[in-house]
């Protein structure tokens, strides 16, 4: 391991942040004209605290930047080989989540009334930004004497921060995982002589270009479509990050808009879209998308899903009147499988169906090379296919069939192991997860509610809701269901349980691996 | 396919089994002086016609069989191949349910008072007999009234045929899944020089007669403990088998003896060891068994969830005193563990770690090679090894490090493969029927109760209860949580999710490949 190499990589990402910070500033002052439509009383000393808080954590990162950066400035060579690059990514964001808690505890945030920030409570929100979760501890949002509004425009861009790590990071450099690498390495060849480090780099701008673009698109359409400026990039951010923060109690569904719900969606689309099919598109062959197998399949699983809410629903008249049941069903599929979040609909009162294919589609997330979360639909393609194979195999046993994907052969036999490891490493961390947390979470939440009434009823109940929460998280997608369901928020959990939600969401960003190996001894020892 | 032979050795199979049915004649004349300390009125009408039904049945049996012999007896070759050997395995397991229900259907028992049995409950009830589930739809078993005591005994007799045609066909001959495969090479190979088919017909034979001297041994263990010797017969196929019918509603705990407990927590770990470790401690070679991977995995996993079970019941004081602590939760621990499914205890009133770590359990099983139903062990021990190789693979992608299990190599990347293929599997039957049952299922079940309150609480109970009954019957247990917890019963599903259990239990004790390619019409061909 070439530490002052990985220190100095550190350092300038944290000087990156800093930087990053100071764009929440100008939304510290009231008199700058957003959320003109809120008629609140705006305490002009809570706002001033949570500018400085801004700017004491931007100088806290900046300082912690220079540190590392000088620390490894003596480093030999430029290239980051694949322990360095797995080590940067992990440990950037284990840095990236303490430095974006600071400004909630320096501000006096609070997350309910009289209640204070804790640390882990922000460590928890910073994380869930950052890892596109959108999972929340605040419980009002809209109260400026809890919540400084430059705090919440922060949020809101570590949301944006996060995205873009992820398609810098993940997307054009590391490929996330071996299904995107093995779309990457088709897709992306073109005849160039660069070599493959400048390639990448190149690439990485392309994309952040995309990203960057894709968001300012958004924000005008939702500005013209009424929002104030500070909401509009707000739930741009959320969108496109597929993170689901919001900046109201009601989440998306405080606008009441059809038009605003109907561009989230596509946005949603197209944000759980890989990126370098949005970038064939944008260079004038949108039949690459068209034409894409994983893309085909993410679309028919969307289509079929919602019509199978939308036939369900309407039979257990879980809907008042159609089209708000095409809107509502498309809407709930579309932000939970590609793990955005956004509610626009108590889903939690929907029949069993409904509710069902939900908690599934959590497992399923959105197309590799995107800022989606979740498993990524080209594995459970690759899955199926996979199994269907073996069956065959089980009796003729000799049989030798390539896997195929549209028209391209992926004879690759490391790429299959991945593919079935990764699905092991999900349902391996997924249950012993599941049994840690109801095990260190207390019945509290369960049993406080009215609801409750014979102790066999909060048990079951904290069963599937942890098992929610388990996945909401692991997969970064935020609601669940129960206790944390689209109208709660996770307040309630006890900090243990949140550091272990801290955890999975940070798990779930990075693929298991890079964090993982992080907790390996033999991954630190120089060889 | 030579079907033809496919054809007379499932008539063989239907001939062994109308004798079977013959064995079951005796315990129909109530002055046989078994269970005398039931001092019910005992209708000798009632009684005689489960003596004809039996009787019947076997004459149907006999006349199938022959028939099917008489059509395949013209087939050449001796030799089952493997798609031949698969599509037996299938086929001959579909026709023992359909056989095993008409006991059931011609002596007109009943499921509840006045409900005769439908042939959907008697499908089941007999599938979940071979299949060593020992799931039950009968509601009142110790009504001589309702269900005839010659049909009570036929029922314990499906779990000993379903026990030994596991150890037969699965653990002798087709070696039980690549796990089993692997260690049933290693193991048992000797200086022979027989053809590898009579090897196997001996090693099935040696395999039957452990098994039913483990059967003679454990009854006369319950007979000298007070049971009657209907009792101590129908408890001990039940045990062997890791079934779980009873012959009382209240299961085993009906006896409220610690003796009786502890000597079925023994039997249930033997029962769920690997054959082939059994036969080396019956040659003299105990070490064999102590130095086993799988069996010390077994064993600790058993002891480690035991103490943990204990320690957290202990302190929410689920137990009134610490003996019946030990003793309960050692024993549901062993009982779900190794797929019996035998209730001593209410454990779905436990705290909720009890409650988790069981369901857990339920996907872990007993060892390779065993009647007990599940995923097995050694596929738990396998898959953990493969997944630490290949976080270590993430970063030294170089690194070739053999797949090690004791001092045993086995690099067979075959192996490798169908562990995680299996994983795959049982994620996706698992989310599958899930999906379907929620669906399917009315609500009736969870609304009828006095416990559900508001329409969340019955719908987060529904889900919970609806995936242990998946987990139950897939993996072949019994009970589950909520409406089909250890005090409770299958009568209540709707018929159609009976019989996706019924499919599923199916499905579970034959390892899934041999139900799944009869499905596929490729197998079917003549190649």
């Amino acid at each position: 391991m070439n530490f002052r190499l990985l220190s100095r990589t550190l350092g300038i990402i944290c000087l990156l942040f800093s930087i990053a910070m100071l764009f929440s500033l100008p939304w510290a002052h009231p008199s700058l004209g957003w959320r003109k439509h809120l008629d609140l009383p705006v305490g002009p000393t809570f706002e001033w605290q949570g500018f400085l808080a801004l700017l004491g954590s931007s100088l806290i990162a900046a300082t912690v930047g220079g540190a590392l950066y000088l620390a490894g400035r003596e480093a030999k060579g430029q290239q980051l080989f694949r322990k360095e690059a797995m080590a940067t990514v992990g440990l950037s964001w284990v840095l990236a989540t303490i430095l974006g808690a600071l400004p909630y505890l320096l501000s006096g945030t609070h997350s309910a009334p009289n209640v204070p920030i804790s640390i882990v409570d922000a460590l928890f929100e910073s994380q869930s930004g950052f890892s596109t979760t959108g999972a929340t501890i605040l419980t009002d949002l809209e109260d400026p004497q809890l919540v400084p509004h430059c705090i919440l425009f922060w949020r809101s861009s570590t949301h944006f921060l996060g995205g873009l790590g992820i398609v810098v990071l993940l997307v054009a450099i590391l490929g996330q995982g071996a299904g995107g690498k093995a779309m990457m390495r088709a897709e992306i060849t073109g005849p160039t002589k660069d070599s493959q480090f400048s390639r990448m780099q190149k690439t990485a701008s392309v994309f952040a270009s995309i990203y960057i673009l894709l968001n300012l698109i958004l924000a005008i359409l939702y500005w013209l479509c009424g929002m104030s400026l500070f909401d509009a990039l707000c739930h741009a951010f959320g969108t496109l990050a597929t993170g689901g923060f919001s900046t109201y109690n009601a989440s998306l569904g405080h606008f009441e808009s059809s038009l605003i719900e109907y561009i989230t969606i596509v946005f949603m689309i197209l944000a759980g879209t890989n990126f370098a099919l949005l970038l064939f598109v944008s260079i004038g062959k949108p039949d690459r998308m068209w034409n894409d197998p994983e893309w085909r399949v993410y679309i028919a699983i969307l289509l079929l899903v919602s019509a199978g809410v939308f036939g369900f629903g309407w039979w257990s008249q879980d809907f008042p009147d159609v089209s708000s049941a095409v809107r509502d069903s498309l809407f709930q599929v579309v932000s939970i499988m590609t793990t955005t979040g956004y509610g626009t609909h108590n889903y939690d009162q929907w029949n069993n169906f409904g509710r069902g294919v939900l908690i599934l589609l959590m497992f399923v997330g959105g197309c590799a090379g995107s800022t989606g979360g979740g498993m990524k639909v080209i594995r459970h393609v690759l899955l199926a296919k996979i199994l269907r194979l073996e069956l065959e195999l089980s009796y003729h046993p000799r049989v030798v069939r390539p896997l195929r994907l549209g028209n391209l052969t992926i004879d690759d036999s490391s790429l299959r192991k991945h593919i079935l490891v990764y699905f092991g490493l999900v349902a391996a961390i997924f249950a012993c997860s599941w049994l840690v947390l109801i095990t260190i979470e207390p019945d509290r939440q369960w049993l406080s509610t009215s609801r409750a009434v014979a102790a066999g009823d909060l048990l079951d109940q904290k069963l599937i809701d942890c098992a929610s929460a388990i996945a909401a998280t692991l997969h970064n997608i935020g609601p669940g269901y129960g206790v944390i369901g689209p109208t709660e928020n996770y307040a309630d959990f006890a900090p243990w349980s949140k550091l272990l939600f801290v955890f999975l969401m940070m798990l779930g960003r990075l693929e298991m691996f890079s964090i993982l190996v992080l907790f390996v001894p033999a991954f630190w020892r120089k060889i």
